[in-house]
């Protein structure tokens, strides 16, 4: 399989399933792991890496959810390939960029996979449709139990899991939820609401670009907290702080849109007309359309198509995975032709 | 019949004939005349003027021109109703907003009017679409014939026609085009279109709002000698210099497209998905949109309705055009809204 395969996969967090009238893409579940055989991640060598690699795929693959998996290893992609598994989920930047041997094995459907030797010998990730935490953090546990029962970790019965970063350590998980907040940022509250996350110890970030306005207005909340809490706790905390925040998006959708229908239903429908008939559509410009009409989806405005489609859009327009659509290199200018042609089509597609 | 009644009817001008590739929307040719056995316009009474509406009626609908004409006396006329006639380019503002004795005499298809008392006893215009120059002043000279036959005018072998305002003298000939130039704005060229134009003695007038990027990219051009020069020599050098321009405007299409074509397709299709979609339009967006979307008529880019569409769309979403076909009074805000939803089913009528 080469990596430009991967740019039509329907990957199954994209599916739009569970996700709340629109608001919660996805929700994600990491676990740092390391194992005791090699150093960490600052003083390990190539060598270290290379067997780190072994025995993880080795436990991986012999398990009963990687038996089927698929495996890169980074040095052998070039750098369109790695970027095109960053703008699907699958790899961080920082692993995109490393050098060094790395590798990334992940299921058919993308919704479980092992970063190996990124900052810890092991991320383990679960990535789910909508707010399906309990689901992504048992599907995670699972795969760290399937692999743990072959690879010796580095666990200390003091700290926990021990990890490269000390904020990674204790239970090792991060989890994360992906939701659009359009309501809160067209009524200036996402300020508000970000102060409020950060006293609770939750990491709040505009997921494309940064600033109180961030593309697609889509925010990735996260728990800062790894040690001397449950992983049980933190997963309904995040749970409940989500739908808390999912309750202010919808009054401030609600009161928007009874405050100013005709404005909002503008918005929803500019958007659409323009998705459909634009011949130069950049990047930023597709984020901020996607968003108005993710807007019109769940204020039942539009229904032209539902969120899942409008989730593979957002991923499918990016730089690498058009380049991958197309065959060959694109220059900037031509990338932004390419993009509104390709939204075009699918567009066109759903409406026959 | 009533003002309101006109609003949706087919005038000639708007059907899109002749408009050499969608640039010469129409082309306007009036005639100042004055009556003898009444003073001029700053020292008419109300009584004089009646006597002018009086004869000019009796003069006119005896004629072969205007003998089904519909006549509308100003002063019991609603202020939105002699708005509405301004729109419709049947009257002037002047006339509009002015009191006393006035009215308007015009035939069925809009082509002929007369308009009585307004700086002159009688303005006879004839409206046709496209560079029908010849056409439009054939078509006010006989109708000046017609009415001359029993009317005294007042003329003078040494001055030719006497009319209110010298600048009208000898002729009383003014001719206009009204063009759609968004290549030579767009090229920043207009400015010195303008500068040739008036060294030649012709008038550029930004036909919705001033400044360099009128609303609409639509221009009128017109004479500005009356004395001295023969009707038809009048007529020959407006074609002559509208032709030009014509091609100037071509050249600057031309190079834009070949220039970025991409750009190009890009602002025409977005203007359609704006038009079909929106649920909010000013008059101003509208002007611009339009504008975009007859670009891409002359280029060949779209071909879902032709001109004649576009330019009833342009007079027919005019507050005092919606207001006759809302049937009630409309907010500044709901207008907008009630222009979008009378666009959209325009587009959607075309459609099917």
């Amino acid at each position: 399989m080469k990596v430009g395969d991967l740019a039509p996969n329907r990957a199954r967090w994209l599916t739009g399933d569970s996700d709340l009238n629109g608001t919660v893409i996805s929700c994600r579940a990491r676990l740092a792991r390391n194992v005791g055989f090699a150093p960490f991640s600052p003083m390990v060598t190539a060598d270290d890496q290379d067997r780190v690699i072994e025995e993880v795929l080795k436990a991986a693959q012999s398990g009963r959810y990687m038996c089927d998996a698929t495996f890169f290893k980074m040095n052998a992609l070039q750098e369109e390939e790695r970027q095109l598994l960053v703008e699907r989920h699958l790899i961080s930047p920082a692993l995109a960029e490393s050098t060094g041997q790395r590798g990334l094995l992940f299921n058919s459907d993308e919704s479980l996979s092992i970063m190996i030797n990124e900052e810890d010998h092991m991320r383990l990730q679960a990535i789910l449709p909508g707010l399906q935490a309990d689901e992504a953090w048992a599907s995670v546990n699972a795969l760290d139990g399937d692999v743990g029962t072959s690879l010796e970790y580095a666990y200390s019965d003091k700290w926990g899991f021990l990890t490269a970063c000390p904020t990674n350590l204790g239970t090792g998980l991060r989890v994360s939820v992906l939701v659009h907040l359009p309501g809160l940022v067209l009524t200036d509250d996402m300020d508000r609401v970000k102060h409020g996350l950060t006293k609770m110890s939750f990491a709040v970030r505009g997921f494309y670009g940064e600033g109180s306005h961030p593309l697609g207005n889509l925010f990735q909340i996260s728990n800062q907290a790894t040690l001397g809490v449950k992983e049980q706790d933190i997963i309904n905390r995040l749970c409940s702080i989500t739908r808390q925040i999912i309750e202010y998006e919808e009054y401030a959708q609600q009161s928007l849109y009874k405050e100013a229908k005709a404005q909002v239903e503008d918005k929803v429908w500019r958007a659409f007309g323009l998705l459909s008939n634009a011949r130069v559509l950049s990047s930023k410009d597709l984020m901020a359309l996607v968003s108005a009409y993710r807007l019109g989806l769940s204020l039942g405005i539009v229904d032209h198509v539902d969120t899942g489609f409008v989730n593979r859009l957002m991923i499918e327009t990016q730089p690498s995975h058009l380049q991958a659509f197309y065959g060959e290199e694109l220059e900037p200018n031509e990338r932004d032709v390419f993009r509104a042609e390709l939204v075009r089509k699918y567009f066109k597609k759903t409406a026959e």
